[in-house]
């Protein structure tokens, strides 16, 4: 037989006026975790799941869920989507290809008759991003059993909101179990988030796994002083400190491991006044590579240099490990089973590790998983201006259309 | 005739209890400018003007006056003094040694029947620290037509309060004119605020000049990204760039010049989260020397640094120096009198340039002046843990009363 092939129009028109829902100036959507634009998200989502004929529910962590019966009442459900959050001012693409791709290719298995012997599931979940609740993925977290839905509740946002509390707020807390008690395997298709595809000229790709990280986070204390009257040879300066340890990042990463990536993203000083000689600064570091021992290894090479440069500028310091992930290599038959729709579909198609942890990692404890990615131009993700070529959106979903009625119908 | 000797006791005593107003549990006190602690140190420190028989002014701008009568009705006054304001959890001495300091020279003035021919004058400056309204040095600066009254008024604190509001808030917006009219010259008392007295093993200083410096702000832009699946090779990271100009700013002082010290003392990265490479760092630097071509040289330089790490990183930057004050050498003649006295003292006295800007500076541009410093122990200021040995304290403001004899009696 010859592959499906998505209803581009339909998902097209349906995906322009889901973006308009929390629609920014420049081009993105403001739909963090169960605010009101995440609200109206989730029920154009439902709306339409019903229009395409599912049994939507929602489960107790607002995970919304749209299932098309198989021919097996008995057999797992084959399962695809991935979030409808986004970061503050983020772009259009992050998870919301996944999730309507996945409604996409579940209206095409219906528009084509297929006769499927497992249930096919397209999932949103929630909390994704975690910018507005920490950590991310809470809603795969505790579906997968990761973290107890208390936990979960009791996160709290800059006002102090708790989930659990904004979730029923917006009516979303559902009767639904959340759990996986019945899933034969996970795809999600997601945007790439990276420059790799867009370099090599792919439309698509099989993510194979996911990088390994380490978070840590270091405070250096020296001794706050004016710094006009301190001469430079008796200061106790963390902030000159920090300055080596973040220079030398470059050094490790460009020593320790070809594909470690290496980040300070977050630096607080204190009392951070023009003329006052900082007495302490606190920072972030994070370190990623598909090797758990090229992480082990940057990770030592670090506390080499955050102590030697503590102790050339007499300052004390402190390093705490706030998370560990070992890299996540991705079920093979998953992997195998997109190769083959890409071989099928004559797609210029590559093989990727993703840098970025999904939903799909979680999914990937409780059954066989693995993704789809489409390019991220410029390989910008996270900004109002993340933008994928229409073309490759259709591409990617055609794959996973393919992906799923292999799946569900083997 | 010998020298004048002041009374160590009620001394002591004054400055513990002025110690207690505004203090905090470590040891300091917390009285920033026009706040209530700062209103109570004001209503002693008349208090104690007045029962010393000091004719008390207040002017538009706050700051208190005690003024003893001379022989010459018409001369005009040699005047000392500092300032009560404190940093936000700031030391007890910085200010109030001059303050309390020339209160104690005046009540020895009178004690010992020294018969003079200029007024004395005794001076408690507004807004010195500028840690509530900014700039600092308001008081000295309107009073020496550094400002316009008008401008100083206007300047706000974090809450939006305006200095104004707030100076009639706690009922000092007085009466006397706040300028310069009739000076013959201006003496202060300080803690040294760095380490070469007590490296030195000296007891006390005649402070010769103040740095200049020039203060800078930068800002770097990149390009905020994923820290995962964004590779080293493709980052534009304004946090990389700002770490190694940092770092080289070590390079500019150690090749300068041999005074100069450089800080950065706040820096500001945003979105500042542990996973995203920033968008942007801005960071302020402090760069100072007694010689104003050394802090030429160093701005060079460092525009140099950040226009290469710019380059490198592939980010964009903008410059600011938002204030540039030149070097200041104090009077001569007025150094020569702070010298003299401590020769005929016996002091252990050396000469120093100060780090810091002092409101001397601004009295300095309308009248002679010159300054007298006393260690700092462990060269330790704007903290609650700012210590002076109180002999030190005592040297230093007999040093003071010899040098106002001197100045009010010639």
């Amino acid at each position: 037989m010859g592959c499906l092939s998505i209803d581009t129009d339909r998902f097209a028109t349906r995906f322009e006026e889901f973006s308009e829902i929390g629609a920014t100036d420049d081009g993105g959507v403001n739909r963090p975790a169960l605010s009101p634009a995440n609200k109206r998200a989730r029920d154009t989502l439902i709306e339409w799941f019903q229009s395409a004929g599912l049994a939507v529910r929602i489960d107790t962590m607002g995970n919304i869920f749209g299932r098309r019966a198989g021919t097996d009442p008995d057999a797992p459900a084959v399962m695809t989507g991935s979030h409808i959050d986004s970061q503050y001012n983020g772009g259009r693409y992050d998870g919301v290809v996944g999730v309507l791709g996945g409604l996409e290719v579940l209206e095409t298995v219906r528009d084509e008759n297929i006769d499927h012997k497992r249930p096919i599931e397209v999932v949103a979940w929630s909390n994704e991003e975690g910018v507005r609740f920490q950590p991310d993925m809470l809603g795969s977290g505790v579906y997968c059993d990761v973290f107890d839905e208390d936990y979960a509740y009791a996160r709290t946002d800059d006002d102090g909101v708790a989930f659990g509390d904004a979730l029923s707020a917006i009516g979303y807390d559902g009767d639904a179990p959340c759990s996986a008690d019945d899933l034969h395997s996970y795809f999600e298709l997601h945007v790439e988030q990276g420059p790799y595809l867009e370099r090599e000229d792919r439309s698509v790709a099989a993510v194979t796994g996911v990088f390994g990280f380490s978070w840590l986070t270091v405070t250096l204390t020296g001794q706050a002083n004016h710094a006009g009257p301190t001469p430079m040879t008796m200061r106790r300066d963390p902030l000159a400190a920090f300055a080596s340890i973040t220079d030398r990042l470059r050094s490790i990463t460009a020593t320790t491991g070809s594909d470690l990536v290496a980040t300070v993203g977050s630096v607080d000083v204190w009392p951070d006044a023009i003329n006052v000689i900082p007495e302490t600064v606190e920072f972030t570091v994070d370190l990623r590579s598909y090797d758990d021992a090229v992480v082990d290894d940057a990770v030592a090479q670090l506390h080499d240099e955050i102590a030697h440069a503590a102790n050339r500028e007499d300052v004390e310091f402190t390093t705490e490990e706030i998370m560990r992930v070992n890299a996540d290599p991705f079920d093979q038959s998953c992997i195998d089973t997109v190769t083959n729709a890409m071989e099928r579909l004559d797609c210029a198609y590559t093989t990727l590790v993703s840098g970025a942890g999904h939903d799909a990692n979680y999914l990937n404890t409780v059954a066989p998983t693995s993704m789809i990615f489409v390019p991220s131009v410029d390989g910008v993700s996270h900004r109002e201006s993340e933008f994928t070529e229409w073309s490759d959106v259709v591409t990617g979903t055609n794959v996973l259309a393919e992906t799923i009625r292999q799946r569900a119908t083997e």
